[in-house]
């Protein structure tokens, strides 16, 4: 985690933004059309390894037991919800299992976790393989959560979110930090602020958005072209029901 | 309403579709390059009067009572909740007011009508002026939904709800028709049937992201290219939370 120590105070308004050099080497320039950037943090440690991509092959599927090494813990908190050992578990069965690493998270963040850890055409349920890689992005989320949370509140701010998106791989400019705030923001006129469980489901939307994206924009230029298409067929699962 | 007593069972995989004469009139061609299409279909009645850039205007905004002609009903649903007096009304009271005309909607569906008929800017309470809108627009929705449950069983299946977003001006192709659906897929196995309420998140989640691809789109070639800041900030305020 001492990738993470050194988090510089960068602007994300910047026309020339000052990101670390690891990050700079390994992308393109951004082109100098578009103010926007994004992207993911080399250091980020074992990050893209449990991307959706990855982690919805369907390979993994057919794999009906845990990977060698699987923390005992892991494994005894999806047994304990699938009863019947079907070797796969349902949203709510998911919600319950998480809960005994985590927290009861909110069934949105559950069906938006079931959506990106799971085989696109069998999103319904979720096997042991999966179960362990969500599990384990959940461990590395959780230590950046409690890293920003300096005060021990459980809460993070805007400015924290911001810097612990960043701590993820993401680099997103303000106007999209706005738009995920405002997600949050109850009218009261309070400050906004999350608690681990939005965190996470703010999080995975980035995650899941940008991935997308660069599916389309492999080169990194900022910028990407789609058809009518394939715009609504990879928005709309976002929309979770 | 004689415009849809002629609709035709036109194949949406077809590469060259047989789309009423109405409809080619007014767009471009089809890009060769791209299968996909969609669009509006100029005969459907005030449609374009109800979409989320004219009502979500800051002038409608400004405007404290309701526009002259307003049924009566659709006074009173809406004083009979604005009990403070505001002038405003929240998700909640949203919610009870449309359940005296429609019914009662899914807090998914209200948070949906909400962020598609309102100011984005003060999207957490809706307007005389808004409301009257979204009302008329339900009213029409309601009639083609009826149109389309044949048997009324209050419940419309996968290619009624193709025909019916037809009938709204929107010809979305297979693949988008198959994503829709399979939000409302709960794994049973049954054929999967919309009630009005998820017809109208259904329709509401087409028409807005439609009209997102088509700000970059003007010339209907079928594609469209979005910076990375524009796509995220386009697409994370139908996450609705």
């Amino acid at each position: 985690m001492s990738s993470f120590t050194n988090h510089p105070n960068h602007s994300y308004a910047s026309a020339a933004p000052s990101l670390p050099e690891s990050y700079r080497q390994d992308q393109r320039p951004y082109s100098s059309s578009s103010s926007s950037y994004y992207g993911q943090q080399p250091p980020v440690p074992k990050y893209g390894q449990v991307s959706s991509s990855s982690s919805s092959s369907s390979s993994s599927h057919g794999q009906s037991w845990f990977p060698p090494g699987t923390h005992p813990d892991v494994i005894r908190s999806f047994q304990m919800v699938d009863r019947d050992r079907s070797g796969f578990i349902d949203e709510n069965e998911l919600q319950q299992a998480l809960s005994s690493g985590y927290q009861r998270f909110n069934l949105r963040t559950i069906r938006l976790l079931m959506f990106l850890f799971t085989n696109p055409k069998d999103s319904l349920r979720i096997g042991p393989s999966e179960f362990a890689a969500l599990w384990s992005c959940l461990g590395q989320w959780r230590a950046i959560f409690e890293r920003f949370d300096r005060d021990r509140s459980g809460k993070i701010d805007a400015m924290e979110l911001r810097d612990a998106l960043y701590s993820l791989g993401f680099a997103i400019p303000p106007s999209v930090l706005q738009v995920l705030i405002s997600k949050y923001d109850n009218g009261s006129g309070r400050r906004v602020e999350l608690n681990f469980d939005s965190f996470v489901e703010c999080g995975m939307i980035v995650k899941g958005l940008t991935e997308k994206f660069k599916e389309k924009d492999p080169r990194y230029t900022g910028s990407a072209t789609f058809t009518y298409d394939t715009f609504m067929t990879m928005i709309i699962p976002f929309l979770v029901s």
